[in-house]
């Protein structure tokens, strides 16, 4: 793979960005990677690290002369650092952000990206549980969707560019618009992760049950919900924050659907709860055909 | 590791009865192991597996002259075949089951337990979304729970045996009464369970978002909420109509917890949704520390 961008400034040097570096150097897609965080300890981890060529102190100092700008931060300050970076924005750059939330994120940014610069927002679909700059690896976008945000107005050029970009790191590339995505993402990601949140918020309040039955016990299937109510703090804070209505859209058909589940419980209607399981099954099976999780019995892990 | 009991009677084939029936063997714990199920197809797989020393075509016979006895069937029908096997049933026997339930499964199993024979409930905490003869396998309950049930009543020697067993098939095994043990499961078990059904349904029901795009952008968490949801539905049926109370309960307070976090959201509060997140977090490190989860990001799977 050839080089795409010759100088790439990574603002955020987090799981996202971390793991971007990774992956852009072993396909050699950057001329040269420079970082930046707003934390003194997470610029010296990565810079301990090295998967920045260069790591600098200010995100004004980081995009000078950068042809590529990745916004690799929580979704609620976006608007502040688009707004410190903007003069020093080189014509023709492309900036692009990898927020999972996008109709707010553009609201935040666009009206401060000059003329002459392009802003095509995106989102890698992939993490982990793990935050912060040791927690990247090259392999993250392999096989996982990267959806970009674009309409008439979004200069072609870049949109090929970035795609090709994202691609040459492993993912799979789609387009959609900002609001479509909010509510898709509502569904695959900020309702589930807000309700694996409340579950395991729920099993840390129930004192008669003991902290350590309820991680003893945890096998049962409690643990996979603690893994993604394990995930970044800040990061989630902001995601429910900037999509709040197709959040509690979906949250409020998840509590509808809930009630009507207890109720079958508590009347006993077995038929009921036994046509439901039967139909969520079968969702499983696409997933897996489409390549989006393993087949392995609990995900392949080994915890012995 | 020695022969514990002389002839193991398996009612029912599927995951649990196969996976024991592998590690049974693996350890060399059982003599000889009969196995059973009401179906004639998932009898003539085991019996292809061959993960038993003989498929008989019935409870009844299977029982004769059996050392242990072990009800691996869904919780509803417990009460039936252990009429069923009552009067077949070799003085001395001990009968265990590996129901998700236990207040339910001893009120229907206990009164056909003849005099002279060892009922000592259980409950493996192991499992997967497989199901099925075909889904076992020796390793399932390596460093898994096992929890027994026992009173004053139960016979020393018999809880002392099955305990043995468990940890010769690889199981940590501890001892709970019935009501604390459906509360406790209730908690690390049902109530996700139910959970992840319902967001799963919920997913599968809006035709606004098609469901190649709920499918393919799983990888954003939705993913982990399909592995539970496609557990057997049989069994899960079984599970909430017997322990109703309990799941109810913890239902309950997990949606008052959701209210809040959705009024939270609603009304920006994030200051209440960063604290919530930061105290969910914690609790997952306790789960790696006790050895019931790993630490690899994503459960370590490979989905490339």
């Amino acid at each position: 793979m050839s080089v795409i961008y010759n100088r790439v400034a990574l603002i955020g040097l987090g799981l996202i960005a971390g793991s971007m570096a990774h992956a852009m150097r072993r396909a050699g897609l950057a001329g040269h990677i420079v970082g930046t965080s707003r934390t003194a300890e997470t610029r010296d981890t990565a810079q301990e690290i090295g998967f920045c060529d260069e790591i600098v102190a200010t995100a004004a100092e980081a995009v000078r002369d950068a042809d590529l700008v990745v916004l690799a931060i929580p979704v609620g300050v976006m608007g502040a650092v688009a707004a410190e970076i903007a003069p020093h924005l080189k014509a023709g750059a492309t900036v692009t952000d990898v927020g999972s939330v996008k109709r707010a994120v553009i609201d935040a940014v666009q009206p401060h990206i000059p003329a002459g610069v392009h802003f095509v927002p995106g989102h890698p679909l992939a993490g982990t549980e793990h935050s912060g700059p040791k927690s990247g690896f090259a392999e993250l976008f392999e096989n996982r969707w990267c959806l970009l945000i674009k309409d008439e107005n979004t200069d072609a050029d870049a949109v090929a560019k970035l795609k090709k970009f994202w691609e040459g790191m492993g993912a799979l590339v789609d387009f959609m618009d900002a609001d479509h995505h909010d509510l898709v993402l509502a569904v695959t990601s900020h309702a589930p992760h807000l309700i694996a949140y409340t579950m395991v918020g729920v099993a840390d309040d129930l004192r008669r049950v003991t902290d350590s039955e309820v991680i003893e016990y945890s096998a049962a299937g409690f643990r996979d919900f603690t893994r993604i109510a394990a995930s970044d703090p800040t990061m989630w804070r902001d995601v429910f924050l900037n999509n709040k209505e197709a959040t509690l859209e979906i949250l409020g058909r998840f509590t509808e659907e809930l009630f009507a589940l207890q109720s079958a419980i508590r009347r006993g209607d077995g038929d009921h709860l036994h046509a439901y399981f039967t139909r969520t099954r079968a969702i499983r099976s696409g997933i897996i055909e489409a390549g989006q999780d393993t087949d392995e019995p609990n995900f392949g892990r080994t915890t012995r």
